[in-house]
């Protein structure tokens, strides 16, 4: 798989580092180079500093060729927009957008897009620790 | 169960929510009292305005006779000590810290608090949603 994450947060570093080791081939882009030591140590892929909703930069990453695109910024909006643009403009197969607000996850996912929703996942976390199982 | 939940951040006011659903008894704890307005609509439980790791906000809370306490403020260190006290000063049977950074949350494991880290959980959310399971 050919894989583009946008947004070098906890988030984003950790799901690159993940895809890179199961041997996906992984673009991270950010717009603030410092973001990318927070790759692990065994990373290996490709980063691009720049503005994630760029078309000159998306193409730099690939996205023509891309099997995903994982938007996993700060911004809800950032996230929503660019799983719009990667799946509308550039026909990517799979465009997943991290959202933290669950009322906005559930209108986008509604327009189609695939959403996360952070809030809910670490909600789930809390019940499945809560109801006994240690493993969350 | 008689739960405190420590900060009414997004996540503290979708996990409170859902205990109280459930028929758990709950107690939100937040320094800003426009944080209760996450509270969803049906949420039934007591609110105190005030700081986390005060012990006298914690009594009023009725820390004593707590099953959990649930740490969800905005801060990993804010999260860890709040557990710390309940589990160690009151014994609260279970107290779990969400942990943003993913390496502080493996140490404090060890150190036997349960933690909950929000990078990871996000992390495999993504992870089941690109395996092809879409209830993500």
């Amino acid at each position: 798989m050919y894989i583009i994450v946008i947004g070098c947060g906890r988030a984003g570093a950790e799901i690159a580092g993940r895809l890179a080791r199961q041997e996906d081939s992984v673009v991270v882009i950010d717009r603030d180079k410092r973001a990318f030591t927070r790759l692990p140590d065994d990373f290996v892929g490709t980063t691009i500093v720049g503005p994630a909703i760029d078309d000159e930069v998306l193409q730099a990453a690939g996205i023509e060729q891309a099997d995903a695109v994982i938007a996993v910024t700060y911004g809800d909006n950032s996230n929503l927009t660019a799983a719009q643009i990667a799946k509308q403009m550039f026909k990517v197969p799979r465009a997943i957008a991290r959202v933290k607000d669950p009322v906005r996850a559930a209108v986008f996912a509604e327009l189609g897009i695939e959403t996360i929703s952070s809030t809910d996942v670490v909600a789930d976390a809390f019940s499945a620790v809560l109801a006994g199982r240690t493993d969350g």
